[in-house]
């Protein structure tokens, strides 16, 4: 299912990270960044619905608006019940949607925003996700203090919020289509090797995009996705080449860019979380598109909806990816 | 936030129950039940997402559509990641948004889907939702098993899953306007009394809704609320006339009304889950509504956005509210 938008552009985006991502080569690009894990909260949870709040005050101020000025809330996230949008949902006080794809979220409540105000049917809307290392490792893992040792191939989920406010006024990042994923399983059960989860539903859907626009991959200046890391980038490429006949060449995972992975061997195979792609895109990839050097670019957000109740019971993780096309505004 | 529609439908319905809601007066309004609670699968999550697979099933059987013919599914449930409609989308296909509000879920997809209908951006879609009692009581609470006590104000989540189909075909029930809630958190702490913490978000919702449209309480037929059970319908009562001067009198509860409370003591203050509300209306209600007994319906789905994690550390639980005005196809 692919959408085409006419009047819908990000006009403002709103990131805050963590420590280990204002270690990164990044940095420069985020709005706001910390030097702990807890910004104040008692505890990873509080902390990461915080970021949240944060990201929302930091994009209002930017569009030079408040919470009452805006007609629509839609946020997500990696805990139980999306508790961290909840609880920052209430302390903000706009009408609000939970949305959940894992990692996908971002694009998930993007598509979700454009619709509406593509229809007019809003006249604006904050789209939000966060994401907390500490949190996510608790919930899915082990705890970090367990100081577990985890294979290569397994990622580090970003401490990040980032939020995006989208309008019908012709300022900033053009949304110019979208393509809505489907579940995709092909039986894998590693939970650390979500990159192999993820790399065949990112594949189906970067394939009905071009297919429903009728593109090659070479429409986009950079196709990118979020977040497969080192090796499940490698599978996308590999997977899409003999699959598909698709060579992705224009191509980058934001798993690989928001820390230095020669440096930051605990990353592992890269970062991860639904705050990845996000602050990767809305900081660094906005960026570059504001100069010029990056015109068209479709962001493939994708998530592994990995449940450890179903992991527990022997199940293998489905995955899915959501897609956007962004432009730059002449 | 209330939006308008003029040409969106609910075309068909799929409900599905367990033996709990087989045994209760509404019984002969659900398209198929159970007689156990694993319906041939081995663990009560896996039931679960067949409830909502069996639900979309039957509910294309009644529009007579293939799944391949649906643009779209929107599905939301309790359990952690929303696993089971991760898994039985996994198995139907159809390009998949998942999303969250607890047992306001069914509502938050009507009007996601309904906004999408509305601007023939999809020209049809499936919206589901899904609990289970023993898969909600082990991830919330106990393992029914362990038999714990439960004070009255306590509620009995239902086992259902439950799809509607939406197009601009004009046929069936007519969807007319929606509200989006705000998160409320009045302080409440309480894990076994949601009906407290939902009522005033119900409250809210109700009053935006009625203030947006410049309507009466009096416009509808029937004021319908899922499911804030026993004491939380009363609490609602008192709250809309102490606060709002509003008098609830063609109002009832899906609480109140998918369990026998005289016969089944062990359903305390009534039912809840996702699948509450619309087991109660896409049934009972929809039948009132062809037979036009009843005309105008709004139905407020209300939920808890009660996270284990966040109540363990003494936090109150935030709640929403979403509704949708409902009419007869003339």
């Amino acid at each position: 299912m692919t959408f085409r938008y006419k009047n819908v552009y990000i006009n403002g985006t709103g990131t805050v990270t963590g420590p280990y991502e204002k270690k990164g080569p990044l940095s420069p690009y985020f709005d706001k960044t910390y030097n702990d894990l807890y910004f104040g909260k008692p505890t990873w949870e509080q902390a990461e619905s915080k970021l949240i709040e944060d990201s929302v005050d930091i994009v209002l101020a930017k569009v030079g608006k408040t919470r009452f000025d805006v007609d629509l809330h839609i946020s997500g996230d990696l805990l139980n019940q999306i508790a961290s949008s909840d609880y920052a949902a209430s302390n903000i006080g706009i009408p609000f949607f939970g949305v959940y794809s894992a990692c996908a979220t971002s694009v998930e409540g993007l598509i979700l925003g454009a619709n509406m105000i593509e229809a007019k049917q809003v006249k604006n809307c904050i789209c939000s996700v966060s994401s907390h290392n500490n949190g996510a490792e608790k919930q899915f893992r082990y705890p970090v203090e367990y100081g577990g040792p985890k294979p290569k191939t397994a990622t580090f989920t970003t401490t990040g919020g980032a939020s995006a406010y989208l309008s019908y006024d012709k300022k900033g990042i053009r949304v110019e289509s979208a393509t809505v994923g489907t579940v995709i399983d092909m039986g894998i059960k590693d939970v650390y090797h979500m990159g192999a989860v993820m790399a065949p539903a990112a594949a189906s859907t970067i394939c009905q995009h071009l297919n429903d626009t009728k593109r090659e991959i070479d429409y986009y200046d950079l196709v990118l996705t979020g977040d497969l890391g080192v090796y499940g980038k490698q599978i996308l490429k590999d997977y899409m080449k003999s699959e598909y006949h698709i060579n992705l060449k224009n191509y980058n995972d934001t798993a690989c860019m928001i820390f230095d992975l020669e440096k930051e061997k605990d990353v592992h195979a890269g970062g991860s979380g639904p705050a990845c792609a996000p602050l990767v895109t809305y900081g660094y990839i906005f960026d570059l598109m504001r100069k010029k050097e990056l015109k068209r670019v479709l962001l493939v957000a994708t998530g592994a909806l990995h449940s450890t109740t179903m992991v527990n019971q022997k199940l293998s993780i489905p995955a899915i990816a959501h897609a956007i096309s962004l432009e730059v505004v002449e």
